[in-house]
C-alpha cells in the first residue's frame, strides 16, 4: 500500500508517519519510485505499537526507538527480545542511593523475590538489575519513607495476583501467531492494559469499601 | 510541637509546610503566640498524605485540595467519604466522546461490570459515572482503536485479581484505628501501591516469559 493507505488504515497522519520514519521508528518502506514507497501489514503493525507506546504510554522518542530495536534484533531469542524491549520502556525516577530507606527497600525486594522464586532482573543473578526491579525498590523506599511501611508478607499477595496476571497476558500474546507479532503485541499489552488494571482495582476497591464500610 | 520539629518529623522544609499551609492542604496549627503555632500527630499525618498524592502521585495542587476536602468531611459516613476521595484522584483522559471506539467500550466495560456483579460508578446506578469507570472505558476504547481489541471475557480474569487485590488492599487499611485514619491511609495506597503493582507485573511476565519461551 501507499503512504496515504498507510495513513488511512492506521489513523496516522501522513506527516507523523513521515516523522515516524524520519526517527526511526518505522522502517522505510520498500522504494517504487524516487518519491513513492510500497509499506506493508509489517508497517500497519509497527505504527500501531509505535502510538502504543508514544501515544498512550508516554515514552519519550529515544526510548521507543530503544524498544523497538531490541524488538527487531533477530540474534536474540523472543524471550530475550521480550524481556529487552520491556527493559527499555521508562518505569519511573531511580531509587535515591542516598536514602537509607533504599537500603532497606531492596533487602525487602529481595527477600520477596526469594520467597516468590523469581530471579529475573535481580544483582545476584544478573549483571545488572531490571528497572523493573529498581521501580519496586523505589516504590517500597517510598511507602516507608512516608511511614506506611510494608512488610514483605504485606506485599506478597500483591506479587501473586500478579503472578495470576502474568498468566493471562502471555496467553493472550499467544494468540498471535509469529515470534515479531507476539513480541510486538507483549510489550504494547504491557502499556495498554497498564490503565485497565489500575482503573478495575479502583473500582474493586469500591466494592469492598462499600461491602466493609456500609453506606448503601 | 512547633513547626521545626513538624518538619524533621516529616521530612519535610518548613518552606513547603508552609506553602502546603497556604493552599490548603494543611489544616492550620493551634496558634499559640501571634507568630508560633502548635501541630499535632494529625498533621504529620496529614503530611505524609499530601506528599504521597503530589511527590508520588504527581496529583495537581487543585486536585488534592479536592481529596482533602472530601477525607475531611464528617457529614458523610467512611465508605462515602473513601469514594469521594478516590474519585477525586486523577484518572488520566477522559474517553473521546467522538469516537466510535468509545461507544463499544462503554458497552463492553457495562457487560464485564454486569458479569462481575460491580455496581459502583456507572450511569444506571448514579448521577453520574466515576472517574474510574471513564478510565476504564478510555483504555479499551484505545485498545480496540490501535487495533488490539479485547473481548469482554479477555478482560474478566483482570478484573478478578483486581477483587482480590481491593481485599488486600482494605485488610492493610483496616489495621489503622480510627475512621479518619482509614481513610487517608486508603487514599495513599491507592495511589502508592500502583507503582509496586505495575513492576511487579512486568518482573511476573519476564518470569513467565522466560517459562514459556525459553533461554536458560
Amino acid at each position: 500500500m501507499r503512504l496515504a493507505e498507510l495513513s488511512t488504515r492506521s489513523g496516522v497522519s501522513t506527516t507523523t508517519i513521515k516523522y515516524y520514519l524520519r526517527e526511526g521508528l518505522l522502517h522505510p518502506g520498500r522504494r517504487i519510485t524516487a518519491t513513492q514507497a510500497e509499506y506493508d501489514e509489517g508497517h500497519l503493525r509497527r505504527l500501531r505499537l509505535v502510538r502504543a507506546l508514544i501515544q498512550v504510554g508516554r515514552i519519550p522518542v529515544n526510548s521507543a526507538r530503544e524498544v523497538l530495536a531490541a524488538l527487531q534484533d533477530e540474534d536474540l531469542d523472543r524471550n530475550k527480545r521480550l524481556g529487552t524491549a520491556v527493559w527499555a520502556l521508562p518505569h519511573g525516577p531511580a531509587p535515591d542511593a542516598d536514602d537509607p530507606a533504599t537500603e532497606a527497600a531492596r533487602r525487602s525486594a529481595d527477600e520477596l523475590l526469594d520467597r516468590l522464586g523469581w530471579s529475573y532482573g535481580r544483582k545476584s543473578c544478573e549483571a545488572t538489575t531490571a528497572p523493573a526491579y529498581e521501580m519496586l525498590v523505589t516504590a517500597i523506599a517510598t511507602l516507608s519513607r512516608l511511614g506506611y511501611p510494608c512488610a514483605v508478607r504485606d506485599l506478597e499477595p500483591y506479587a501473586r495476583a500478579m503472578e495470576r496476571i502474568a498468566v493471562t497476558d502471555l496467553d493472550l500474546v499467544e494468540r498471535y501467531e509469529t515470534p515479531d507479532e507476539q513480541v510486538e503485541a507483549a510489550v504494547a499489552l504491557t502499556v495498554l492494559y497498564e490503565p485497565v488494571l489500575l482503573s478495575l482495582r479502583r473500582l474493586a476497591e469500591a466494592e469492598e469499601s462499600r461491602r466493609r464500610f456500609g453506606g448503601k
